[in-house]
């Protein structure tokens, strides 16, 4: 069902992954204007980059990459440290070493400043606490507590929508379905902390989360 | 008078200007252990960064300068663009143009990340309410939400010092003689827009409101 009334415009922060892919739909069914922003932060696989890329394309919107590489230099992570070897789970009394301390913070202050250059006031972001594998910046207080911040920072009234904090893997891929873009957001992201494409390497957490998650939302179709 | 109690480290956010500077021998007596962090962000005066290090030097601490050009490309400011007019009052409807929005934003935000990555928790900034000039990101309010958000970002427990927020700049003049510093903080700190150290041009809004305010100070010290 489409909404009556659209918003104005909206910036959607774009990996080319599988959440931000289908919040990029989502801003476009709500938003009469889209544009995206996608981040190159020394991650291993920028093939995720060109991913985005290509399905910023192929769904019309504006594409508009930024380097920002310095957060890379901050701390160490396994995301962008290629010697580090990447935890499966999550240790017992720390974050997985795949958290890059403070990058959502980052993405979303960064987009927060080039939205108002463009006179954009929404924001969209596909974090979700239901699936947040231990990172803290990905939880909704987080989220809440950066908008007031980014407000106060700038005197403005950003909106930063999370159209999948409540759900949970397979919930986004019901979301996808109704969007009309299951197959594409199978096919064409990329989650895959291994850099594949699509179905991905199937063994790194990122996989394991992604496919369980699409196995039980077709089971559940289907039945 | 010394604190029987001294912290054990902070890092300061110091850019080699007479807030900072004083913040700086504002931490030298609260903390045992003192770094800095400087950043450069394509500013049109980076002798500051020079003043900056040379400061950190002759107080013994360790300087650490990081390059966030970023923030430069993200929008229009007289600071970091040669062909604007620098503006010399507040605007009636707008910031004035020397407003790099999202300036201390992301400085407390990549300081936060880095002295994580050093164990500090205290961090210390040179904001002031008080002669704020019209910029919202040096509000008590941004400073204390950001706090909140930083804490959130990466379940920490930092510390956000602002020994400047409610005085103004006689009384941070004040403050650098009661450290013993006055001298320093007036011949070999950069505040002026135009790039000249102590006690500047004269006529840009910041040596105008420095020299105001060492003039009230030097004054109140006489009688």
């Amino acid at each position: 069902m489409e909404p009556i009334i659209k918003g104005d415009s909206a910036l959607v922060v774009f990996s080319g992954g599988q959440d931000s892919t289908t919040c990029l739909f989502w801003a476009l069914k709500h938003f009469k204007s889209v544009r995206t922003i996608t981040f190159g932060y020394g991650q291993k696989h920028s093939a995720e980059i060109e991913c985005a890329k290509a399905i910023a394309a192929k769904a019309g919107v504006d594409f508009h990459y930024m380097d920002v590489s310095f957060i890379s230099q901050l701390g160490r992570n396994s995301l962008t440290d290629t010697t580090m070897e990447m935890d499966q789970t999550k240790p017992q009394d720390n974050f997985p070493n795949t958290f890059v301390p403070g990058r959502n913070l980052f993405f979303l202050s960064i987009a927060a400043v080039y939205a108002r250059e463009l006179g954009i006031r929404d924001l969209v972001t596909g974090v979700s606490q239901t699936d947040f594998s231990g990172y803290p910046d990905c939880r909704d207080s987080f989220i809440k507590s950066l908008n007031v911040t980014l407000n106060l920072a700038m005197d403005e009234q950003f909106v930063i929508h999370t159209p999948l904090m409540w759900i949970n893997k397979a919930q986004t891929w019901e979301m996808a379905d109704h969007l009309g873009v299951l197959d594409l957001v199978r096919n064409e992201t990329l989650t895959c902390y291994n850099g594949v494409k699509g179905d991905g390497c199937g063994h790194c957490p990122a996989c394991k989360l992604r496919s369980a998650g699409l196995e039980t939302y077709l089971t559940s179709k289907d039945s």
